[in-house]
């Protein structure tokens, strides 16, 4: 059996949760899990905001752990090795994507939280959807890496950003403070967005070398034509139609943090420096190891504030209060 | 003195306009104009819609003619030689931008129809802005090239679009019979999008493998995840997030049709697909004479309608009431 935690109707507190995972899949892995991220994207769940969710829940899709068991098919881990897992836990492994790497388009792939989530004692997973944590990676700290981390990590990847590039985040908190580490380490001259003067502080220790007043209108226009990518990290509406102003010829404007309302982008800012909008989701097992071994090298870290897993709950609410400082993590 | 046809006030017809052009500039040259196309920018200028407009206006920047004079520090061209001349007639030649092969971004760059324009007998250019035409390239039909065609030209060359690639083009019209032209030669598998039912033979025709009709949301669904890339051409407000769902993963919707209703795209559309919406101004004389050589490699020009100069008006008025098929020409 395995013990977890589970949000039983829409909104609700989890409350402990039991179920049998039956027969390990032959090529499935059980993960011993030591700690879980809490994602925001685990109170939008919870919260069923879009409307995927279904009852019992088991949130955690930022698990860190320790392979427990091994389906007869799993080549490639051991028993004991740790390891990750993220927003998915299963990828076909036949379709056009999974063959390119792109797994994370795969159109059969399972949510780890849709299917069984990291809040929990143990977890499993297609051996596919694991990724090896390299030695000596604080583990304590891993967890975010696995949904935050690589949804930020894995733009500079997809769109072959330059150290030479001027770079520019927006918003400081989860996201944004995994971002501007990455794109320090990255050799790019890195700018960082926020409202908060506290923040600002805390932006330059992360790796900004400058920051801007993400709400004053002055302040971004004085950066005008400056930035070959911004990203994105808030899930409020801005003035997207100034931001686009601070790219630079062939600027590309990417959005990570989701937001409902509609982006009112004007065509002549994105037409006259052949500008670009994009977003994209998390990325594949190959990058997110490619994140941690560059996230090992240049000693990248998540900031994270750890919760006892038994207080699932207080974690919750505390990122529900706009607390988090910068991601939750449960250490079972 | 060089006898041109120009609008006295904004939205005027055009009259019979004289002016002096000086002693020719060191690195100028004198065009004597043979063709000029008419664009759907000519009549934005000419009705100031832009705010840019200085009167008398001389409009035309599809010119085609023969190098009559050239300055004495001239070099590349001869007397004679048959060149376009296209948005620009000028570039600084030492910003980043001009050292870059990207003149079309440079911020000293000047407009030739705010310069003088092409509806006249005699036109002048920095020879830096004036692109050699090809031999034997059909001069009656090449100066649509210069505004329209580079306009979704360029698009293929600025994003590596692929031969294996698959495409769209929206809208079948002066800008889209070029883009189908070009793609089809590209090597792309083709789908012209266009709410006519003649243009739909006309796309095939043009070399269009497939058509949707671009105002039947079936239709357009029927396409799901199809596309690399899509050229929108058209400059009224379509169901954007609805295109975007015929976006394959990494694919680009590309906006060269000037829509003044800001685009209100939703994230969700953008961030599971790793999709991008971009738009783009016209290209560089190196991106042009690529462009100019791909076209008589392939047999690629425009669908033209000629008038002669001296019916100018009668030109606008046909292109005003939407009649053009597909460019405009005016013969001197």
């Amino acid at each position: 059996m395995i013990n977890a935690f589970a949000a039983n109707e829409q909104g609700a507190e989890l409350q402990p949760f039991q179920y049998d995972p039956g027969v390990l899949a032959r090529k499935d892995v059980e993960i011993d899990v030591l700690y879980c991220g809490v994602c925001h994207s685990d109170v939008s769940m919870i919260d069923n905001e879009w409307g995927l969710s279904q009852y019992p829940l088991v949130p955690g899709h930022e698990v860190v752990g320790r392979i427990a068991k091994m389906g007869e098919e799993v080549v490639g881990f051991e028993v004991g090795q740790a390891v990750g897992l993220g927003w998915h836990s299963a990828y076909c492994d036949h379709c056009h994507h999974c063959e390119s790497g792109d797994n994370n388009f795969c159109s059969e792939a399972v949510s780890t939280i849709e299917h069984r989530g990291g809040f929990a004692d143990k977890v499993r997973a297609a051996a596919n959807s694991v990724v090896a944590i390299p030695e000596g990676f604080d583990l304590s700290k891993a967890g975010p890496l696995f949904c935050g981390g690589i949804t930020v990590f894995n733009p500079l990847v997809q769109f072959d950003i330059k150290p030479t590039s001027k770079v520019a985040v927006i918003g400081i908190g989860g996201l944004g403070s995994m971002a501007v580490q990455f794109l320090r380490a990255w050799g790019c001259e890195v700018t960082a967005f926020t409202s908060s003067e506290a923040k600002r502080t805390e932006a330059i220790d992360l790796g900004a070398h400058h920051t801007l007043n993400s709400r004053d209108p002055d302040d971004i226009a004085s950066a005008a034509e400056q930035f070959d990518l911004i990203i994105s990290t808030v899930n409020v509406r801005l003035d997207w139609n100034l931001y686009l102003s601070t790219l630079n010829i062939r600027g590309r404007l990417h959005i990570v943090g989701v937001t409902l309302e509609p982006l009112d982008l004007e065509i002549f800012p994105l037409m006259m420096g052949q500008r670009s909008v994009s977003s994209s989701p998390v990325g594949s097992p190959k990058v997110i190891a490619q994140m941690l071994e560059f996230a090992k090298l240049h000693n990248i870290a998540p900031v994270v504030e750890e919760f006892a897993m038994v207080d699932v709950n207080g974690a919750i609410q505390h990122l529900r209060d706009g607390k988090a400082h910068y991601r939750v993590v449960l250490k079972r």
